[in-house]
This record gives structure tokens, sequence and C-alpha cells, in this order.
């Protein structure tokens, strides 16, 4: 069985590998490739967010190397700061319940 | 239903939340914590890793602040660095038995 750890390993080169290569750069999420992922896996966010120059700005902020796409190496950074802002704004919302 | 990526927020949070703060720093992994976390976590890893020194340089290299302990912002990076680490393994396995 493998460990918590193990499968969010597993889940996020699954995502990546779902998601990236239905255009035509195989190995990178390009724009379009970004927002279908935000559409279906991150509907919520996706349904709030009014402004969409939020996902472009989001989309140039992981794009490191700027290429326009992202790649293995710069997917990762959005589920780890997806994750960072849920777990701040969870201590928040603790702290103003003490 | 959540979806896969939300899924995989939540174990990024559970997991941070579950390791950190038995010592006395709560919401930071201390080297103790991030050995623990390897050892349940990532038990094949640790076990094949006959070299104690690569996790010291992974937990320095995590440690970006240099505080000596990883935090919320930190932590994601270990997951995320991992899953780059087993893509890439996976891509150049694949591309040997072409």
């Amino acid at each position: 069985m493998p460990t918590e750890t193990e499968r969010c390993i597993e889940s996020l080169i699954a995502l990546f590998q779902k998601y990236n290569g239905k255009d035509k750069n195989s190995c990178q999420l390009s724009k379009t490739e970004f927002l279908s992922f935000m559409n279906t896996e991150l509907a919520t966010i996706r349904k709030n967010q009014k402004d969409p120059s939020v996902f472009d700005c989001m989309m140039n902020k992981l794009d490191l190397n700027s290429d326009g796409h992202l790649d293995s190496q710069e997917f990762p950074n959005l589920i780890g700061g997806l994750a960072i802002a849920c777990h701040e704004s969870f201590l928040q919302t603790s702290k103003k319940n003490i």
C-alpha cells in the first residue's frame, strides 16, 4: 500500500500528464491547457474569480523561465502554492476564532 | 466529491500538520521531524540511501530561509521536488526503452 505522500507524488505526476500535450507541445502545459486544468480541477476557484487577469498573473508567476508554458519543474509549484495559500487562510481563520 | 487536485492539496496540508509540532515549534518541521516524515512516508528512499548526509543536504536545500526548520512555505517543495525527480526518472527510463 502506498503512503499518503507516495499517493500525493503519484497524483502530481498523473495530473501533469493528464493535462499536458493536448496542444502540440507535450511535457508542457500551454496557457489553454492551464486554464482547462483550472476549469476542471479547481472549478470553485475559477468560478469565484471574476477577474480573468488573475489567471494570467498566476501563469506568469509559475512560468519561471518565461517560455509561455508550464513544464514538469514548474507545475508542482502550482499545487504547492495553493496548499500554502489554503494553510495560511486556515491559520488566519483559526486565529480569528480564538 | 473533491477533484484529484483538491485531494492532493488537502493531503499536503494534512501531512504537514501531522508531522510538525511534535517538538516545541509548531507550524515548523524540525530536522528530527523531517527525518521522522522520511522514515514513515518515504521509507523506501530512506532505506535505500546509505549516505545519511543526503538528508542533511535535502533539509538544507529545502530550508530556504536557513532557520533550521521547514515551514509551511518550504514543505510543499519537498513533495514537488520528489514529483519532479520521479517524473524525470520515468522519462529517462521511457527514452531508454524506445
